[in-house]
């Protein structure tokens, strides 16, 4: 299998039909991206602080976009994670003035004063075993495990270009853990070539983004496109070793609810022999649905259904 | 160790500080409650349909209040829950016209026609290990492990009467999954004897309870309190074998969710010597956000965290 | 006429079936009600804030139950507004913590300090016409004028006892401007006698109550009952002179707005000779939307349509 | 004063930096612009059902862009609305699949069937008097008066393309009533000249724009832009004879009426000489808040104070 590195000399802060693409890659080949942390690696240690070094620019820079030959409107572009390999040893979380879970912020707007800025360092070292690697922060000194997933996946509207830290119906900042290696997402494509694009790899992250910076770390991502010919799907999608999930991307986050469980019903009657109604009753049972995150522009929910339950007796 | 029996002659169908008690209860004995299912089983057959069938009815009766001996406004009421065993060989899940996760409601209003009543039956039958039962009903033909909890559990409001399909501070219809076998649920309490009451167990259910009707069924639950003197809460908490958690309940989702990580973070500062800004950053890294209920009056979201993350190197 | 009035010893805080009756009124007579302000007159001074003065106090005492007689269930009460008359030559408002519109709360929590508790001192006082009565703040050095209203108005729902501060299709909070002197309001009954409630009166409030605490100020209300027999309605409608209108209470505030707007439809369908999408067509061209309250625990918003709208050509 | 007339050949659907301006204005001078209804004019009778003649293509059509000279990024641009008048004889209004204030929607999905669709031709007529126009539609039969505003006007956000359907700080899709002759709004500038864009007349509108689609006529809007250099603000103001107004956009509505009125009360602290808490204070008691859209992408929520209030004694 062929195989073609993608280091970008500047980064995107978009996803959009506007940019020219940086490099044209095939179905099959490996595809080697180089991607930047979340904020353009200008914060490295804790005298960083956002609201000073961040000023005035933008975040979130992705990697791409990348012209998928072949993909065309109304297809859909799968995107198999081979893997995510740190490209630096430690990753950066901060708290952001007005940015976060549990604070009030641009869109959530109140009178009071932010909670302090603070950078947060994690050394990335290894473990016991050969394959496992872990973080630390030296105050907080609890170790968190090397799980990456990238925030930042998606293709180019159809005639908006979106900033890369938003979430949709074409990917984006989904914000994600499931998004992780062995796993593939399935994108729908609305222009020529599909114009994807990644980044912002965290090397963990909890269930919501809580503070709305993870682990963020420049990696190395390897990627694998297959383009589905003449299928069309509304969300992304995600296909792991046991579970099928879709990503709904909204707010308020009941409505990210609504999209991810209402596609996943769907999915199931048109490829899975479920009726729609059948697929509702059995996905009150045994469906899944998490928080990827709280903080971004648009809330994202990933409702899933283990495989073992898509299989009738 | 002393057993109790609560079966009541009337069902209630609220978290109420005017209700008699119908029973006392010492700390540390055994007490087993029968529940009946969320539809006073009413409904025992797929031609039992909601709308005929519970109109005019209240839904979710609970077993309750009992007075629970030594509870003090503003101590903790500790709930160990030893066991869940079913009380009839099927659960029942049904389609409640303008009720669930996929339709308008009576409080997200539309013109639209409801989607169609159906009464769904699952039969319980043994599986191949001596613990292990399952669900199964005869058109989806899929098996559901019995994985049972309560989808009702709380105590007595200050001076507010709450329909038992609502959950809040005070616990009500949280309908998480995690109030479990083995787990130990934290109530606060606000009267004398805290008022406790339970029901509404579930079979199994998704996170989100889609549909709004999750695997009903009359069950036999084996409790035991404990009363934290002095101790006071703001919301539900759960801890497990393995994690601890809150129960935050609100519209929209998103206020559900902040409540949740919220009180989780200052749950770690109090007891498990974390300053307040290291929890915030460490369960950014590491917290879970799952969606208990997306169907109630209010929604129910569960933000936890491992052990295994309390502990500091 | 027969005039009855009713000066509480104690008041009440709750919306509820469990609440003796403190008098018995006729469909008809006039019935003056006494009414506390929203701190039961405990905040007389800048030097009063509300975290020392209210602690552990309920706010919003209401003046009642009265069972008017004739009134039963599915019965929609009607309560014409004479007047409403001031009985102390201030009005108060303050900032209270973690509670207001452009603050994080008890319900939208976030990990940041309060905005500083306040009280602010409007004295009222007369204009130069002889109706006209103004009230003014010594800093602010602003002329509002007297224009009051009840803020809480509301019967007993079927089975659950609600706050005084919680606004639902009983009435309650709803901090409507529109509840006011020459307009009526119309109520469902679920309970004998309806078991009526009233107070918070605001001498003045803009839309949305911004801080939360309105121009608070004791007050004596003139109401006249009817009980129009065997009309069921869903939630309160107000009718002014030259409008009708229906009060939508939840969160989040679309859900209110659809309640309202959806209610409004179907009254036009029943009473005013409009199909249902002849209805909702016109209230697209016509419709008024505005916020009565955006910080009680469920928003109030008053959808309405001009009465010169009514009549077909 | 000179005068230029703006009619595009082509319309565009967004607000946009990646679009070339189609004419260049100067402060100061009267510009007329020739705008299109929302349908492109597609839907002239009642048999153009909007799923049939839409299908496919993009909706709202704005004119523009036009560079207004001496317009940097930072500064404001200030457009006075002198008049609107109408281009056809009559208005459309629709009902759409799936869109809309009482209906489930491509955000806020149920798995429900749509309401029927249903196109509303509404005949614009002189009235007795000689400035007085209205429009009835056959079967409603209820005189609706010429009230003319601008549905969408707005500038390039800084790099981001966003469909012109859609509200935000940029303006955009704003469906505020208030954007009407006579009244001057204020945009903040992110491009060099500015790039604006206007379109989406409505002969009137309800506040909330129920069913989605307001009185749509394709017309002639004559402006005159300022430029005020060096002033920047946030999000879209309204000045008219008698207040001041912010409009916000979000989801959930809760969300837009906090940006609504925080940007009031700031705006009343920079400007009008009070402090940020006599603002916030003075607003609870004056301060308007109605909604213009609940349909939209966001929704936009409008605060306001009259001119009155804003002078002390």
């Amino acid at each position: 299998m062929s195989s073609v590195e993608i280091r970008p000399q500047n980064y995107s802060h978009a996803f959009s039909p506007y940019l020219e693409p940086i490099a044209k890659v095939r179905p099959g080949e490996k595809v080697v991206f180089r991607t930047d942390d979340a904020f353009g690696s200008l914060i490295t240690s804790e005298s960083d602080l956002p609201g000073t070094v961040l000023a005035g620019k933008n975040v979130n820079p992705v990697t791409g976009p990348v012209f998928v030959e072949g993909a065309e409107p109304n297809d859909t572009l799968s995107v198999y994670i081979e893997s995510i390999e740190p490209a630096r040893d430690f990753a950066v979380s901060c708290f952001i003035s007005y940015f976060g879970g549990l604070t009030s912020t641009q869109a959530t707007r109140t009178l009071q004063e932010p909670i302090p800025e603070r950078t947060w360092i994690w050394a990335l070292a290894m473990g016991a075993g050969p394959e496992e690697k872990y973080l630390e922060n030296k105050d907080i000194r609890v170790r968190v495990p090397w799980k990456p997933f990238m925030g930042c996946i998606g293709v180019a509207p159809p005639f908006e270009a979106i900033a890369s830290t938003t979430a949709g119906p074409w990917g984006g900042n989904m914000d994600c853990p499931e998004v992780r290696p062995l796993s593939t997402v399935h994108l729908p494509v609305y222009k020529e070539g599909a114009l994807f694009s990644v980044g912002d790899c965290h090397a963990n992250q909890g269930q919501g983004e809580l503070c709305g910076v993870a682990l963020e770390i420049p990696s190395q991502v390897t990627l694998v496109f297959e383009v589905i010919k003449g299928k069309k799907i509304e969300w992304p999608r995600i296909i792991s070793d046991d579970a099928i999930m879709v990503v709904g991307s909204a707010r308020p986050m009941e409505d990210a609810a609504r999209i991810a469980y209402a596609e996943l019903v769907l999915w199931m009657e048109e490829e899975y022999g479920f009726t729609r109604w059948e697929a509702y009753e059995l996905l009150t049972q045994v469906g899944g649905l998490c928080v990827g995150n709280m903080v971004d522009p648009t809330y994202s929910l990933v409702a899933s259904v283990s495989k073992q339950y898509l299989k009738r007796s």
